[in-house]
């Protein structure tokens, strides 16, 4: 946890941004595994956290917009939970930890709103994403689960956006322990990935990684030789030499839930060929060019566009596309090779409070979303802000399924050759993502830097 | 997964239990982690796999006992689907690895229900642990989420444990894999169990063996140096001379989902003290005499009972406890030490079963749950059976708290030295758990040994 200043002062701000009503901050429960007492690692909350700091389940808070209360609710523990669990700190003094003066039990969170809700009073809330939240709130509020989201406040989003999305100094420093986390990780799955060694084997030895200095990995690990498929999480597969190993993983704090998100793709065994290399070296282009062009001011979505623009090019050098590189990106044509978004907002969450909804986060009354395939997948398309932390994250996928699709449908051969892309079939992937804050002027890439270049690899890898 | 025919014979035994209605079979879907998109590692319901097998989300059967039908429901991929997550088995083809040829998408799953139950149809289903599965069938079946779990098929719930509780061989070999994979997670924190490491560093570590090796662990790992909290998950401590480290950890097969649970107790730095020892040689006899006392037919309880008896012989040789063993273990005294139960069924679920209710699979209409403080939490009580694999873990804690009251209560004087205990409230606490298979005339220890005695220990400690 941080100081209890920081806390009092994002409830303070939060009161700032909302005149009216009340908002509720149900924390997360434990989630289940496989029957009701054997759980998952317990992850709280992102905005729970933001606002009351406590990483522990069973929790509630609730900040009253018009009194100007701040409770937190939960239940002090009994000599069973002192035995299974040990001592715990009482409810009051988890309060304090967070600035917090007014406790209550927490079976008073459901009587506190139902009392407001009698008064006609507004309560916002947060759309949720667990059943045992949904339940919970429809309990509470008596709407049917189906019909929570809906009921979700938008005034509280855009107001958790605001404040959420800007990083302050502590906060960035604890997504840069995370990216230091995530370069042990990184770097220990380069140094395992040679010809034999199954995939499962790297994935589960990072992931322990992750535990071990840090917390959880932020999101299940991406770790394949079939780089081609973007979210892979089949580990089954042998390493072996030819192919490459796209690895996309991250961790976060276990204390205050800040975030890494790294990609790296490297060759088995250690040597790219000539083939890997060109493609490579491409990817490497998009993500250094995007990467210098990140400055408040200038829409992401332009640098999506620059990165696709930088593929495209090298594409056309490599003999797989050709034609006009504008026109070729103007009219998706790129996405047959880079079918995803540049990047997202980082920070509690891996892909920053896309919960409350990915337009809210990513888009705004001035850019909105793309309809184009590929385009229409970019999480973050709208002006940059300082503070702003965010992905840069290009690549080249080469998936035979959506060539098939395309050359059948004779669709863009202005564009591609898909003549020679047929023999790139067998090739997987490559992505390249780092972690990158928008500063007063420009940009700054977070964390150790992790080994990137074709001759850092090579190096690292070499035995 | 096994073989189609091992699905098919289960499938079948169950259909010789029930005779009318049909039963569901929900399986789980993704487990969301901080947003929805952001998941936990996919864990499959226990049952579901142990009838269909197959353990990826949104899937769902029917087992029709009155026309016989055997039904999988899910939906075949889209383009979108093979972009993100890679090729996919079709519906038929996944049902065929289960040895069932009837599938049909999942939209179908509610219609099927909708119509047994339109024609006044019993419909048999387990009670559901995660909130999805309560609000999916909440929305099926017409029920509030509160309200399904009462609801649940006592005759299914009777049937399942029946058919689950006895382990063929194929799934016994399954589960000493698993102890074989506890076995490298074992050894391995008690060669990091050295004076200045941080609990999370081992507990991260051991979780990445399993991750690396098998698949998710089968618990959240309990590892401390405050083991006389009997489910410690706080991993904040350093390690101290002096101290002992309890881990408790199993982990599971991705594929089966059969799991381990071991516990281990060492003296931080690997020698012990002749006090740790003292204590230790306690525990490791009420293990071993309750091993040697498995055998068809003896009501696991007696055994219980057994392990507590050894537990105060040897507190009484050590000055600690004091009077008559057997009216000391009848009153309950042994549970200021030996607080919990000896231990219980172990299969898919670390707790075999555990979600259906305790005490169905524990005990029946023979064998109740105790009321007395300590053996009311032993989660086996009834009789064992050939084919049953149970835990056997007896413990010696000293927990302040808990002594405390009972002195200040003045509990059970007459067999409890407080005096003498009142030395001892730095001790911590010492487990010692084995996962045994019950035999046709006794018992099997599964799985390769894991160093227990004193001298294994401190053999394999020793640098």
């Amino acid at each position: 946890m941080f100081k209890p200043e920081t806390y009092i002062l994002r409830r303070k701000a939060l009161k700032d941004e909302i005149r009216t009503g009340l908002a509720i901050f149900p924390g997360n429960t434990e989630a289940s595994f496989n029957y009701p007492a054997n759980t998952y690692h317990y992850r709280q909350d992102s905005t729970f956290s933001y606002f009351f700091g406590i990483n522990q389940p069973d929790l509630a808070g609730i900040i009253d917009f018009e009194t100007g209360a701040e409770i937190l609710f939960g239940n002090d523990v009994d000599m069973d939970d002192i035995i299974w669990m040990g001592p715990q700190p009482s409810i009051a003094d988890r309060g304090a930890q967070a600035g917090i003066k007014h406790t209550a039990p927490l079976a008073d969170f459901a009587r506190y709103i139902e009392e407001a809700r009698t008064a006609g009073r507004k309560v916002h809330f947060l759309p949720p994403y667990r059943g045992e939240t949904k339940i919970q709130l429809s309990e509470i509020l008596g709407i049917m689960p189906k019909e929570i989201k809906e009921s979700a406040s938008v005034d509280l989003i855009r107001a958790v956006v605001k404040l959420r999305a800007v990083k302050s100094a502590e906060e960035i420093t604890e997504i840069e322990k995370m990216v230091d986390v995530a370069y042990l990780m990184h770097t220990t799955a380069m140094k395992m990935a040679h010809p034999g060694i199954i995939e499962q084997e790297i994935a589960g030895t990072i992931e322990g990684i992750a535990l071990a200095n840090a917390g959880p990995v932020s999101f299940p690990v991406i770790l394949s030789i079939n780089g081609q498929t973007l979210h892979n999480h089949y580990h089954g597969n042998v390493l072996a030499e030819g192919r490459m190993m796209v690895v996309d993983a991250g961790c976060e704090s276990e204390e205050t839930l800040y975030s890494s998100d790294i990609t790296r793709t490297v060759p088995v065994g250690g040597k790219f060929s000539s083939r890997q290399r060109e493609i490579y070296e491409i990817v490497l282009n998009a993500n250094l060019k995007a990467i210098e062009a990140i400055k408040p001011g200038i829409p992401y979505r332009e640098i999506h566009l620059l990165a696709a623009r930088v593929i495209t090019d090298g594409l056309k050098a490599a003999g797989l596309m050709k034609g006009d590189t504008d026109e070729a990106v103007a009219a998706g044509a790129h996405a047959l090779f880079f079918p995803h978004g540049l990047g997202h907002m980082l920070g509690m969450d891996v892909h920053d409070l896309e919960g409350v909804g990915e337009n809210f986060v990513g888009y705004d009354d001035e850019i909105t979303r793309s309809k184009q395939f590929g385009t229409a997948f970019l999480r973050l398309g709208r002006r940059l802000q300082p503070g702003f932390v965010l992905t840069v994250e290009p690549g080249i996928y080469f998936i035979p399924a959506l060539i098939d699709q395309w050359k059948t449908e004779g669709k863009f051969t202005q564009f591609i050759n898909y003549d020679k892309v047929e023999a790139y079939k067998d090739f997987g992937g490559i992505r390249i993502e780092d972690d990158v804050l928008v500063t007063d002027n420009g940009y700054r890439v977070l964390g150790k830097p992790i080994p990137k270049t074709v001759e850092e690899i090579e190096n690292l890898m070499r035995r």
